[in-house]
């Protein structure tokens, strides 16, 4: 029985991991990837896309959607100096890749309305996109199954400010809407404290993928190499793997040690907490809204990760910028 | 040499005004109706859409899309308590009425990419349509010749809050959107003091064209009438037309006796001033962003309005619920 | 029967002229001037308090009280641009002036529970000073006669942002506490439209002036004329006296010609509109808390303010930099 | 070597602690008390102040300056709801206990100018008094030798919202206003993770404290045991001392085993966020202006507390309400 979803990504990194995994776990039927304003350039995060499917050698086999280039509200924001190009300077030819002409928002609400209360969706990026739909079909909330977000933090660091992690300070707006919009079955795989302490693969776990020695293995350093060193000049040891985990407690709910009920909200007025994900935990009479992951297991998702890139895989064509 | 443009609009009261002009007007080529949420329920001002284009004998002749049921980011308020239905009761048979399948965004999209810098558009409800197709679609704001916007208020009074006109007000997010898209040419109708000083009919204005007997002047009366004992308890001498006034000086320029350049920012932080338009004059040193009516030819905008209501029209279907 | 009140000012420009009035006028009975931070250096400001009582005769007569330097919560903002050092470059031998020991908070508060009900405040800079005496004792509120404040705009525009007047804008936070704290009758003088249209002096009226030929006219015009440029380079047809106004309209109130009881707040939140004053004029369901002054008798206000100019005065000494 | 100090405190449950700490500890030189509001209605607290003077045998011995009774700009919160009054049910004869005439506001000025760089604050409540003190004048900012507040979150969990914390959530405009003042040392306890990791006294604590039998022990117990079943519902095992562990911190630096320099920011904009205390622990490029506690000797801190409670006083009066 596999997992219908769609993956909404600003692909760059660990972006790249969530959709390998989306694309090789047999228990995960990828229907579409929709395409968010976020980490990098919108048309390099296509071509990271392309690239990752490459690799896995799914070029051209699950359609991609553009979405919104920019944030509802608020103008774009890079984190092109934490991911670079967002796949580590990687190049293929790209001749006759191609994207759907139907935009993400459209594609979210069709391929939802379609089988309604189906299909979920894995959401990566900021959720202008998701935000989007929901204001322009007010069915598209009641048709999606369940909501995975990868942002906010629960109570603890954020990343790209002290209050706020990326996905939601880039479009605080959209992820105002979202958990407003009143879907039945969020769930929130956030930053702090959960990605820091249960999805980092530290230097030696980044040793042992290299000597797999597979397409994969080789993609995966080479994409996710280049924050290896932010990441060490801002106290974290390795790399940091939400968005694959997103993917992860999506297909395999077991990867969620423990998870909790809360109320989260979303600071949109001011600009010190720009972004700032209240999550209030039960105690202060709020509605939850949502379910947190609150702990993973960190050693299963690092072997269901490692065991994809351990898999032979052929890849369409040829890379260029392969580190060597 | 006629004028094309769509009306987007929360169809009631003058906004049917503005749709009769754009129905009627030789110099206008009207090329879609597209429904933003705003005065009164969605549903309500579909049918005064259809309500006014039936007066007026053009039932089912130009498309109407429906759009947004609810501003960007914010909960829907109505205005209800001013404007009832927006039709003063009216009723017909609305069988076999239809709109389009298209959604508004779309429609406002498609239409002017279709002929790029030919189209404009009036503006008369809150502008959460026309943000969402430039967030959905950059090209959107380059293809769109003219913006007429009726909304907020030049350093004067708003009408739901001190600070505040309402279609900014709705949907304050949109509006700020608009103002930072990077349209190239936008025109607004303020609120205060340009309507209150050059857009409002009197209980003698009302009057003759009470006497004027047609099924327009009728159907007028009908429609705007509730809000004439509203406006008179909040000090306004007669009924307002700001919506209707917007489509004068898209179609005929010479109505607006003065205008200047402004830099218009929308408030969107703050709950006092929630929807508050900031129209700078020019000594702040603010780029400008749009053309604001400083002061319109009141007469021959009356002249101009009263002109349609004295013309014959052959209803498609009959009316329940006419003032007798 | 005189009238008992403190002038709490930043004294620049206007609020010379408006020190003038309360030291001459023979209704009034000026007890004490407290200085706050606002138009100029808060030493530059009480030079030119000292620099006024002097030109009146009056040199260490009344107790000048120093207050905050700052605003209660964001960084000082001058007007420096506008009124430069706030006299005209009038000089004089300061040796031996002096200020009270007692900080203006302190006297505020003292002066007031001294004789409870009976002392009036006319308060024509940022109110800083006032709504810290109000924080710090509460009793402060309940012993003030009546609160007469320059500050604001009703529903029109602001000076130094579209939005917001000057005095509000430097310290939005004490403008808000001010209104909020329960004072039995707060007067407000607002800058538009009130002041635009009724207590402007034109270059004419400024001609008439210089014909007086007194040390106070000339003091007046020196003091006075720096922001003349400013002004007309803005489209204000001659120099601005909201300060003046606000002590006329305490000794005299026939001066306002029309009030009314409004609900007014400030705006502390957001960037784009600090310090704009949200006066809600009765039909938005608030309970007022201030009369503002809605239309002043220009003339009287002006044949007042040129009656004290008229006057011969013996400077307690000789100026320095009087213009030539 | 004593360390002289002023304590700032809304006098309620662990204020009693840290205040008990302050008069018995050796190396402490408590010159004031100034009390502020905050946890409990301010004459509770200024009676919740005497009963532990008199716990101590100390009744009149250390003035007792009444603050500001409410915050700078909004109005007050309690925390009733937790701390009941603040001493549970405790009572005395109060006749003839004493506060000084002079304010707190004024105290902490001429105070510290007394002694320029020589006295230090542990502010263990709303920081009202500091920040007006502040604003009222620029030197008590210079004067301050060391500045110690409880309050804020580290990046972690607040108490009265998810955001915020008691302390800066009531005045969170005085927070803001002491952040930005530049006292050159200010070392920060906060709510989260801190005091729920080093400062909690478990059941098996207190009752090892129950068999000490002393009027302190029991003065303890009776204060602070309220507050545990409000702990335990909310999942805190056990009672909370945040304000002692700030006395011990300025007596005992070495209570403090992890420290890092910090840029805090307190959020004064946002409903939502209200008194959040952004912590950038120095990758945001922002200078820091405090010095924050990461992990205190929890050990060293029970025993030093309950050294304390151990001591033998003698009450000045009898109490009544003793649990029994
Ligand atoms: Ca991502
Ligand atoms: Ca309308
Ligand atoms: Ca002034
Ligand atoms: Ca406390």
């Amino acid at each position: 029985m596999t997992v219908p979803f769609i993956l909404d990504t600003d692909t760059a990194q660990d972006d790249c991991v969530a959709l390998i995994a989306g694309l090789l776990d047999p228990d995960a039927d990828l229907r579409a990837i929709t395409m968010v304003a976020g980490n990098v350039g919108f048309d390099k995060q296509v071509r990271n896309a392309h690239l990752t499917l490459n690799v896995c050698g799914r070029l051209g086999t699950v359609p991609i959607h553009l979405g919104c280039r920019q944030p509802m509200v608020v103008p774009w924001v890079s984190a092109e100096n934490v991911h670079g190009d967002g796949s580590g300077g990687l190049d293929m030819d790209f001749a006759g890749t191609a994207t759907e002409d139907e935009h993400a928002v459209d594609a979210l609400i069709r391929l939802t309305a379609q089988e309604p209360g189906e299909l979920s969706i894995v959401a990566i990026g900021p959720l202008t996109n998701i935000a989007m739909a929901a204001v322009k079909d007010p069915a598209f909330v009641r048709n999606v199954k369940r909501l995975v977000i990868m942002g906010g933090s629960n109570n603890g660091r954020g990343n790209i400010t002290a209050a706020a992690e990326f996905n939601f300070y880039v479009d605080p707006h959209a992820a105002r809407v979202v958990f407003e919009a009143g879907f039945a079955d969020i769930v929130v795989v956030p930053w702090a404290p959960l990605t820091l302490q249960d999805a980092v693969f530290s230097r030696e776990q980044l040793a042992d993928i290299d000597r797999l020695g597979t397409s994969l293995s080789r993609f995966f350093l080479t994409v996710c190499g280049p924050t290896l060193a932010f990441d060490e000049s801002v106290g974290i040891p390795g790399t940091t793997h939400p968005d694959s985990l997103s993917v992860g407690v999506l297909l395999h709910p077991e990867l969620a040690l423990a998870s909790a009920q809360y109320h989260v909200a979303v600071e949109t007025e001011s600009e010190l907490t720009r972004g700032y994900s209240a999550m209030s935990w039960g105690v202060h009479g709020l509605e939850p809204n949502a379910t947190v992951v609150e702990r993973a297991d960190g050693p299963a998702f690092h072997t269901w990760i490692t065991g994809f890139l351990a898999t032979s895989t052929e890849p369409n064509r040829p890379f260029h910028g392969w580190d060597s």
